[in-house]
């Protein structure tokens, strides 16, 4: 039996991942596919633990270092006691977030160092990687201005401000320019025209 | 102004090092000495969450890699926001277990490493180290009779069988002929007589 597909979506906050993540879950059961879907951090019960730490706005007193270990933590929960066994039994695994977030958001806009980053996703993955990465991307202001629409931030990540996030997406692209399973899409169009590209990566890949 | 000293203990459970910590912390305060008193998992609010999630029983479903990341989370928080400034004023600092412990229990008998052990160990507390480490010595079974008058384990951690402590023992002395800052105790002897050697070795090092 083959094993599984597995596929991360990744971007800053308002990017239009989840819609994305959304329409290729779709799209995978209108077509009868075996897959799971997770997220991260979480997925787990104890991941979901670590995830309420991490994104709780009450715990603004955590340094970098600890939320860089406590992600860690979560993934390496989640791929062991999900991820892996899924793909080992064919499923495809629909992820939202791995491993590229924390080279981009601890890493490298965090300044923790993008090869320390890189050691522990190693570490924490058992060396498994995605067979595929959306990075949906779109310009900072962009993001931000649909953010607006939809509020206030909704989780510690998500309270940082521009600089922040302009930092990592720089990340994001110097992650793509070093691994090539990273696709880089332009989050700008309409959401039915971005998902023209995902499909047909997806479609390349299967 | 001098660095303050940092003092660790570390053992298997039942091995007295409470004790011992606890004497140590009076000896200290009779000479009217500047320190504080911390513990690991914990010693902070994000750490005391950490050490939650590590020691309940309920999270049998932990993975070991988990658990070693959520030590080294809590470890980088208690570092950066309670050691390091205390050493740094010229307070002596007394920790309950640190990174020795990670060493022990899940580089070695975990068997996750203990390569692994110390390389994040070094990263979580970004190079510091103690100056002095009580490792008090008993044998498994030592330990197992005196925890056996105290009645049942009391978190996930002390619910681990007889050949695990003896495991973590064999890590603890495989640190100890690697670092020379770790000084063995035999813990057998009263805890009097216990506290004459940790004594020695603590006015030797201030």
């Amino acid at each position: 039996m083959d094993r599984g597909l597995f596929i991360t979506f990744e971007g800053i906050d308002g990017c239009g991942k989840s819609t994305q993540f959304e329409m290729l879950k779709d799209y995978l059961a209108s077509n009868g596919e075996d897959f799971i879907v997770v997220r991260e951090p979480g997925g787990t019960v104890i991941g979901e633990k670590i995830r309420e730490l991490l994104l709780n706005k009450k715990n603004d007193s955590m340094k970098p270092l600890t939320e860089l270990f406590l992600f860690e933590a979560a993934r390496a929960q989640i791929t062991e006691e999900v991820i892996r066994p899924a793909l080992e039994r064919g499923t495809t695994v629909l992820c939202d977030r791995f491993f590229d977030s924390t080279y981009a958001y601890q890493g490298f806009a965090r300044k923790l160092g993008t090869d320390t980053a890189s050691t522990l996703n190693y570490l924490a993955t058992g060396g498994l990687e995605p067979d595929i990465t959306f990075f949906i991307d779109i310009p900072v202001k962009v993001a931000l201005d649909r953010r607006g629409i939809r509020g206030e931030a909704d989780d510690r990540m998500e309270a940082l401000g521009a600089s922040f996030q302009e930092d990592v997406r720089k990340g994001y692209l110097e992650a793509a320019s070093r691994y090539p399973r990273i696709r880089v899409i332009d989050g700008c169009d309409t959401p039915e025209n971005v998902f023209e590209k995902v499909k047909k990566y997806y479609e390349g890949a299967k």
